[in-house]
């Protein structure tokens, strides 16, 4: 049931070309987007920072989404070393085509060190990712061959519980879980991991602060990703099942604002998110 | 009881001198600080975004701390203008010492509309502002001076609720809420208001991690903001009470990430902030 071919092109997208020093140059697959996704830039954009730094581990990155990105063009990632300290080296980002930033981020990495540790508790969801593939086959046998063909060929597999209908929306509490992880196994490979994480986090969360207002990005709604904010709190392998845990605290003013933690289906939380996105009522 | 000088200190120094186009100059007060406060920063850096933009209202802004600032020597804001759109303007922002980034920030700016609306709960407060007021007043009576100027002369009220005893800490829930109010009212100047309220949000936040810990950074704890992120929903008048609900989600790595929701005593939730501040243990 895997398509390890969809995975194999996601890693061959994060594998960046060095065109200079601090300077990368990132392709998008070919698949039917008129806009690049939001989480392949910030997978890049990471990767593109990891190639100037040694022996750090990121620990946060933040980012906006500044113009929408050409899939037929390749995007051009520049690097700007902020600081290298003994603990910390900071970089900042700017993600260019046709000499224009389509987005830019920051960044922070460290080297990994001991200490104070907690953490919430995850909560509870109602079906096991094993169970929600029971559901997912169960529909698949009805559903028709458009519908289920994303299910089959994302490189990251995706269980929502309780899940809207984009088709045809109705209103629901604004939070959400959705069970994730990456196709193929990129072993401790921790930046690449880092980066399946950060590309998958982008696919749920902007959903999350229209699910009170019963409407998605298919029902009238003009949405679009603002900024990708993580924070990555202890390594992990993403192709193990992940519960992304999403709630939205505010929609105003056309944004939509939403939260995020990660945590391994062992309740250990791995990353937390935020995002804020346009939910813009089309007239 | 109002202190107005040190207000007034506060919206000098949020009045940046202009250099040139994009390029501004900030300056500390004369206090007996060895590093600039965060808060102070942020808030000097949004300004100097603000002063490049038309029209436009800032949602968001998120930023790194990269070296300490010396609170003796200005600070030059160099902005950068990433995009000016029809609806959103984005914008980067450097802030110098001695030819080195001591801070950077990204900030979006959004021209005012209508949309969806909803938001989060505010929780129900142990005290009010007034309640917490009479404990203060009655504690300042038998406290030593130099523990109780500060409270006189911050800019910003504060009165937290269970707060820890910096001196003596002891383990608590990894959660607080604290009142705040700028001591001087500077109108519907929502620039002016954003900054006041940039500028508090960065008081207690980091602290939030240590409080299950039993630790403080009087109790040998490095501790250091590494990063703040404001998201704003709603205009406000800081001059009024606001509380501040704090939680933090983990701490790991010598790291404690912390979030913030930012309430009108009237229940509007008007801000978000998050967090990672370095909590390392001195041994």
């Amino acid at each position: 049931m895997t398509t390890l071919s969809t995975m194999d092109t996601l890693i061959s997208t994060l594998t960046l070309e060095p065109i200079e020093v601090n300077l990368f140059r990132g392709l998008s697959p070919p698949e039917e987007r008129t806009r690049i996704f939001g989480g392949q830039v910030v997978a890049q954009a990471l990767i593109a920072a990891y190639k100037t730094v040694g022996g750090h581990v990121c620990h946060s990155l933040q980012s906006y989404f500044i113009r929408p990105g050409d899939p037929t063009l390749p995007v051009l990632y520049q690097v700007e070393r902020s600081r290298d300290g003994k603990s910390f080296a900071t970089r900042r980002v700017l993600a260019i085509q046709k000499g224009e930033q389509i987005f830019n981020m920051a960044c922070s990495f460290q080297v990994p060190e001991e200490g104070y540790e907690h953490q919430s508790e995850m909560p509870a969801p109602a079906f096991s990712p094993e169970q929600m593939g029971e559901f997912i086959e169960a529909w698949m046998k009805t559903a028709p061959e458009q519908a289920t063909r994303w299910l089959r060929d994302s490189p990251i597999e995706m269980r929502a519980i309780d899940p809207v209908d984009v088709m045809k929306p109705v209103a629901k509490p604004p939070h959400q879980m959705v069970w994730l992880r990456a196709r193929a196994d990129v072993g401790d490979d921790i930046a690449m991991n880092q980066a399946l994480l950060a590309y998958s986090s982008d696919y749920s969360l902007l959903g999350t602060a229209m699910r009170p207002h019963g409407v998605s990005w298919q029902s009238g709604v003009q949405t679009a990703s603002l900024d990708h904010i993580l924070w990555f709190h202890r390594p992990t392998n993403f192709s193990n099942w992940h519960l992304y845990v999403q709630d939205s605290p505010s929609a105003s003013g056309a944004r939509g604002f939403n939260r995020g933690a990660i945590y391994r289906s062992d309740g250990t939380l791995v990353a937390s998110a935020a995002q804020e996105g346009l939910i813009r009522r089309r007239d």
